[in-house]
């Protein structure tokens, strides 16, 4: 076990300037998990990290010692509250914290699953609810277009709530690249002239693009449309928040498949 | 028509402070309406603003035209971007913002129809997609529980997309308060031992409770529920984002009432 007491030590000052950048956790693959939730979900299924940040305080606790325990002691390094503190991106968070290389899979050569698209969704809390409703209702692949919030942010993972760790994430996959791959119908949420979402037969795999929330879909996406459905909106809106309809889209199907598996 | 030429101005030094406190939006009941669209649709229901700020370049686009020449005059108030910038929380905006009272309608004093309760949900963009998405179901009444974000503030607004002005929102409400004023079955989702959503008839009125996202639904609440329903999660997830659940509730409920409106 490390112990770090100084801002001035050169891995203290390489791990803030991470932690206080997206753009450079995106560069190098990094993302920093923070909590016993993550932290036990990542030693679940990836093994080792490359270091466990804990504070002094946290030690003391059963559920840290239970995570520590598990952790090769070199790569363990302990820190008092104040310097952990500006490494957190988590209110009165737990004080323990893994730098890991985010989870980046093989582009599998054929889709055929139903799969979730990220087709230049910014927002990062929106990103992590898709990825959370994608994991509930039994999804395995999620792939992200290039122009799609970075999946490992730190905010990304708390909405995640652990989805990053039953899903495949695809980052920066070029549409056509995909688009080649994919065994499975491509299905948009159209607001205009589309069949409504319950009247399709959604009961087979299909892969859900779900655009940006201003631009929507982008025109290489839609010129791939299989099926363009539309979730009626009885109210006055013209639409809905991007998650909220990839939630009523993924447990449309759902439904429909109920039984069959 | 009057210029604000100087960050000394008394009124800009209030709205200044106000722009930069939700708490204090709150205490004041204030909201900062930013952007065509917000701005439009708070005039086709509300009327005149206490303020309109204006820069002098969003002042030769059509649409701030259109927008300022619906207000009287003595409300308009003119800016140099730099000075508009630091009241505005929109990056790249259009120059254009109302500082106006929020709505504030009467409590009811019978709820007869479908309605949403926000139990202490309290990001705020979870709030405005769950705003937006009862708007697009066609709800008409929501009521915010001590404890919920803001719903005026303008994260809420931002992802509410004009939501605000086809609802009506009640906040502070003590839950004892409005449990007495409904005449409809109170509805909790609950992943333990509660029926599908799909098997329960949701065809009548209900008001769906929601819950604080790590909490759930307060005690108070859940000793007024009449129907415990759960989403069925293939997945190895235990719950899902409460504004992706809200929307898979309320567009099930859609789903259930086609062809009865």
């Amino acid at each position: 076990m490390k112990a770090i007491t100084s801002r001035d030590n050169p891995l203290y000052k390489r791990l803030k300037a991470l932690a206080g950048s997206t753009h450079q956790q995106r560069r190098s693959g990094h993302a920093l998990l923070e909590g016993f939730h993550l932290a036990s979900a990542y030693l679940d299924v990836a093994g080792q990290p490359e270091t466990c940040l804990v504070t002094e305080g946290a030690l003391r606790h059963d559920e840290a010692q239970t995570i520590v325990s598990r952790i090769d002691e070199h790569r363990i390094v302990t820190l008092p509250d104040a310097l952990f503190g500006q490494l957190s991106n988590v209110v009165n968070g737990v004080g323990i914290l893994l730098v890991v290389d985010k989870l980046a899979p093989a582009l599998p050569e054929r889709v055929a699953q139903t799969c979730v698209v990220l087709d230049g969704v910014q927002d990062a809390g929106n990103v992590g609810s898709i990825l959370r409703s994608a994991a509930a209702a039994g999804i395995q692949q999620v792939f992200c277009a290039p122009g799609t919030a970075y999946a490992w942010s730190s905010k990304v993972l708390r909405s995640g709530m652990g989805a990053h760790f039953l899903l495949e994430i695809h980052e920066d996959v070029e549409p056509q690249t995909l688009i080649e791959r994919l065994a499975v119908p491509v299905v948009i949420t159209d607001s205009h002239g589309a069949e409504a979402i319950y009247d399709c037969d959604l009961s087979g795999p299909l892969a859900w693009v779900m655009g940006n929330e201003g631009a929507g879909v982008s025109q290489t996406w839609r010129d791939a449309v299989t099926l363009r459905v539309t979730i009626p909106q009885p109210g006055g809106m013209e639409s809905l928040n991007v998650a909220a309809a990839a939630a009523v889209c993924l447990f449309e199907q759902c439904r429909q498949q109920r039984g069959t598996r």
